[in-house]
């Protein structure tokens, strides 16, 4: 088939599935009350984070000039490495220029053809990519089933083996049984890799994840990225010092890419100072997702993503424009992008909004579901 | 085989083979001549540059929040795409986070477990991931034999086929043969997928790069980098509006990952006008390269890399810590960085630096390479 041919088929049916998606920028000042970003604490918009980042480009530049073996490594990437595996109780940390990055590199650089990966089947996208990518045999287990976790080590053999699973999942805001997990892995030698991409920030003690609360975790290599609660852009991966040296001289995704930005990594620094000073910033989120859950008539969320089922792509598509109508950003998460194809709401209790506003969302939201027959 | 001992003989074999790495932080205001870094016009710290990334940072924050398709997208992204395809004579453009996240992007949308990919044998780390990753079926033909791509497109049946080059080469410095190839792909209705990281801002009229002076190219993709000429960070694919829509609705690096923060996008839009305004910036990198080749006793760059062979990866280092004593930066690439096994000196022309510093420069080197024994 001509390529022109395959494009067009490609579209006519995302168009007879309604699932044709297209994107819709956002202008500076918008009268908009955001519950679809991931920066939930509203730290890229607070005073000493944006200080930092506009900082950085100023006294730094806009680029890092080279990857960051060669010469982009600045003195910042350190502070934040250093300052991040402090805070999250890990002995070492490495910056990636995405936390898509961070899961490519971590995976690849230790799976390789002779190990096993068993696989979450709810981890997000960029762990799948980096287990396909890493030419390992992959085993997608039901998702948090830990018995099946438990078989599927049991058969790997003299394979060294490594389990994929994230601390609080993206688009379900559900939690992984993470102790027990570390526990399956532990008794077998294999790797745990628990991303923390929305864990950092909102869960644990003071926001230091779910990672931080395990009680020995040598085992444990952790991926976060910065680009959510931290406000900025960016990810990371926080192990032992051996670990991280093994990526900086194996994992393709970080030595062939050119180093985080100084804005984004001073923002990111910025933030996490912010976080470590201002422990009521994480509880606040808790507090305003459940009382968000009650209202909603949905579960509960171990983080800050709400997930409300809609009847169908249609419905959730209308129920996020007429919140848009009255003011309110949620996010849709229609089929390929949920897990199990259930179209849904997807919306964030954010720290940073005013209360009276915040009110004002919950409210609207309220509505909203209930008219298009959302919720479970 | 346990991780930590697979680590360890990891670490013990690049110890034995003298490829042990590691970072090596540079402080701000480091009294050094980069020339390592891929920043080739400087326009990192070009005062507008600096500023806008700046500016961006204090008006929008210091992330984007999410990704592109949630509420990542800003005018900004908008009008740095407009501007780059209107720049490099394209239809259309889709900024992404990084160049690795381009190149990951276009080739695993496009190419699946129907398609041949016929990948030149130097081709970037993120194209060769890329390939990897889209499960197609990978031909590796040798560098810049146009003959071998004529023979494997040949042999692709009735298979949607894909050649991937790069117009100007990252570590060797040379150039593909565009025209040709792209004359062999349109014939055989082949795509043809130039990734212009190190063409653009430097190669073709004004550094409009090598794909807007192929005569008709509406088969040929362009991918880009933020991080290189532009002094910023991200990556751009670059062709029809089709594309384009397929890539937002299919290509899982792109949906899956948080926009570019906005400083870097601000910074990339600011660089691309200076470059714009400029033309005579991508001049004086051709006349130094030109020069430093010359004294250098090296085969002229098409581009801004210069690369020069040392007799060993040891005495490749000891000349880049030679040059870094005297005051100036290269880079020093060692397998596995590099194509075919030879460890070399990367050498790359800078606009930014001032005509007495860049003689200086020149001199040192000069003399630097000649005590260790490199050049061809
Ligand atoms: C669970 C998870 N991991 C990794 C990523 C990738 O992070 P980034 O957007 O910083 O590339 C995301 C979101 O984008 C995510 O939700
Ligand atoms: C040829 C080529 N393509 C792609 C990339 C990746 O670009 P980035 O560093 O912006 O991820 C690089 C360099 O890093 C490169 O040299």
């Amino acid at each position: 088939m001509s390529w022109p041919r395959w494009l067009a088929e490609q579209r006519a049916e995302r168009e007879r599935a309604g699932l044709q998606r297209a994107l819709r920028p956002r202008a500076l000042g918008e009268d908009v009350l955001d519950l679809a970003s991931n920066d939930y604490l509203g730290l890229s918009a607070h005073p000493e984070v944006r200080a930092a980042a506009a900082g950085a480009a100023r006294s730094w530049g806009a680029g890092s000039g080279a990857s960051r073996l060669v010469t982009g490594t600045t003195t910042l990437h350190g502070e934040l490495e250093a300052e991040l595996a402090g805070f999250t109780g890990r002995p070492a940390a490495l910056v990636c220029s995405t936390g898509y990055h961070a899961n490519l590199s971590a995976v690849t650089a230790l799976a390789d053809r002779e190990a096993l990966i068993v696989s979450d089947a709810h981890v997000h996208a960029s762990l799948v990519d980096a287990a396909r990518l890493s030419r390992a045999t992959v085993e997608a287990v039901p998702h948090n089933d830990v018995d099946a976790v438990r078989a599927a080590l049991d058969s790997a053999g003299g394979r060294r083996a490594m389990v994929l699973a994230e601390s609080v999942y993206s688009v379900l805001g559900d939690a992984a049984p993470l102790a027990e997990l570390a526990g399956i892995c532990a008794e077998r030698g294999a790797l745990l890799l628990v991303d923390e991409a929305h864990g950092l920030g909102v869960v644990g003690d003071g926001g230091r994840g779910l990672v931080a609360g395990l009680e020995r975790a040598p085992h444990v290599v952790m991926t976060a990225t910065l680009s959510k609660s931290l406000g900025a852009m960016g990810g990371a991966v926080l192990g032992s010092p051996e670990l991280v040296e093994h990526l900086v001289n194996r994992a393709r995704p970080f030595i062939f890419d050119t180093a985080l930005a100084p804005a984004p990594t001073a923002g990111a620094l910025a933030a996490l100072r912010v976080l470590r000073d201002r422990p009521e910033l994480p509880e606040r989120i808790h507090l305003r997702a459940a009382r968000l859950a009650e209202r909603l008539g949905v579960a509960s969320s171990t983080g800050a993503v709400l997930s409300v089922p809609m009847p169908s792509p249609q419905r959730a598509l209308a129920a996020q424009a007429a919140a848009r109508e009255a003011g309110v950003r949620v996010g849709c998460f229609r089929p390929p992008s949920v897990p199990d194809g259930v179209s849904r709401l997807r919306i964030t209790a954010q720290a940073g909004i005013a209360e009276h506003a915040w009110e004002h969302a919950v409210e609207v939201l309220t509505g909203v579901v209930e008219r298009h027959g959302g919720g479970s």
